[in-house]
């Protein structure tokens, strides 16, 4: 028996999320079925973040075990065979058996796109959230300041969930503005967000904040005081799911310490 | 009577190109009968650039004649109510009656995106072509060079093209390399080429032979003789639409336009 640790891309559009529900296409339900189809064998597999319906992802990681003869790194490949063209296993390794790719430290970067332009621009409406109205940036490149360190991030969480413990800590957030040509007359906005982890609705919640704050309808004191509320209505709403983008995981040295890890 | 300039945006996934033909969905086609439904009067367009199947648009250029008491700048918005989500008009403004987007000079940009991973990436899939092999994209910024200037282009037109002279000027051809995240194992490359006219696919062909430079299958050299030689043969095969952008068209001082400078 081997441990195979998969890194997946996928375009979010499509699915209900990552996580398997009855009668709904999933990213993970696709991954299972493709494995099985590929190995002839029952497959279970954990995800290392459940991404929401019509997020993307670079590189979600997860892992399942198999009998299978066929070289670990060489699995990629073969089942991108079985998968539909929007999911694509880019790599694949044998990890150690107690590996879980959410009970392991992780470093996870997600990435959120803003078109901000008059108009929406077709080629870009399916993977950024369009917004009219120009964006300070320099004021959302402030606020983005107060998330970075370890907080409790109660107010950034959605509503209803059961994780235990809430605090969670942010390496760094950055608002970066990319120029659009002339004649779009606006620009993209990024914000970059790494942490070690993430709860239900966190970076979507923090990036309909910072757009409050873009639009001058907030300051960066009201966001101190919501983080410091830790009460969801004192944060903003929650950005659309298309502009998020999970780019990657990276796994330290430890194995197994046994943390929660919530849903995005 | 007032004649109308378009800015027009789109995705050309789900369209066979800008020009009309019976019985498919073009883009020309979905501007026309939006603008009849807005106006209730017959609308003719006119394109600055016919972009075949599959190719993509931020900025290409049309103009229409029109009886309508609608402001010009407000046409834009207005129209993009009866237009499907893949087309977006930019920007309207009144232009001198004899303004024509075809035959008053112009500089035009496209720009054509390749990934470069050793795996498909779905996120990306629509917008750009994926190469498998590692491109050496040093050789192809100094194949590039050898296109600069005014050419007998007829080697990178589409053969069986009527046009009478095939003599055009590119004024730039720049290739950059943009890294993608670690996990991803590779690069997009961006080929951004203006010039004040193209021919039939030669955007295409040039990158389709760049595309053999940057994998080693032919020299600089080979290039420049390809585009001696004028025969269609020389060159490289014709790149895949979905990667191509027309990113905008400026028309210079004698554009007719009531305004300063127009940049379109």
């Amino acid at each position: 028996m081997k441990r195979i640790r998969l890194t997946i891309a996928y375009d979010g559009t499509a699915y209900c999320g990552w996580q398997m529900q009855d009668g709904a296409a999933t990213v993970e339900g696709a991954v299972k079925e493709a494995l099985e189809q590929l190995l002839g064998e029952p497959v279970e597999v954990a995800g290392a973040s459940r991404t929401d319906a019509g997020v993307h992802a670079m590189g979600n990681v997860a892992v399942f075990d198999t009998e299978t003869k066929i070289p670990p790194e060489k699995i990629a490949l073969a089942v991108n065979r079985y998968l539909p063209e929007d999911i694509r296993v880019q790599k694949s390794e044998e990890v150690a058996p107690d590996f879980h790719p959410r009970y392991c430290d992780s470093t996870k970067t997600y990435e959120y796109t803003i078109t901000n332009t008059p108009i929406p621009i077709p080629t870009l409406r399916r993977y950024s959230h369009h917004v009219y109205g120009v964006l300070k940036v320099d004021a959302m490149q402030e606020a983005a300041g107060i998330f970075t360190g370890t907080h409790d991030f109660s107010a950034f969480c959605a509503a209803g969930s059961q994780v235990k413990s809430k605090v969670r800590t942010i390496y760094d957030v950055r608002v970066e503005e990319i120029p659009l040509p002339l004649e779009m007359q606006g620009s993209q906005i990024r914000i970059r967000v790494s942490g070690s982890g993430f709860l239900y609705n966190m970076v979507r919640i923090l990036v309909g904040t910072l757009l409050e704050v873009g639009r001058g309808r907030r300051t960066a004191a009201s966001v101190e005081e919501a983080l410091q509320s830790g009460e969801r209505s004192q944060a903003g709403p929650t950005a659309p799911a298309c502009g998020l983008m999970l780019v990657g995981i990276e796994y330290g040295e430890n194995d197994g310490t046994d943390k929660e890890q919530g849903k995005v």
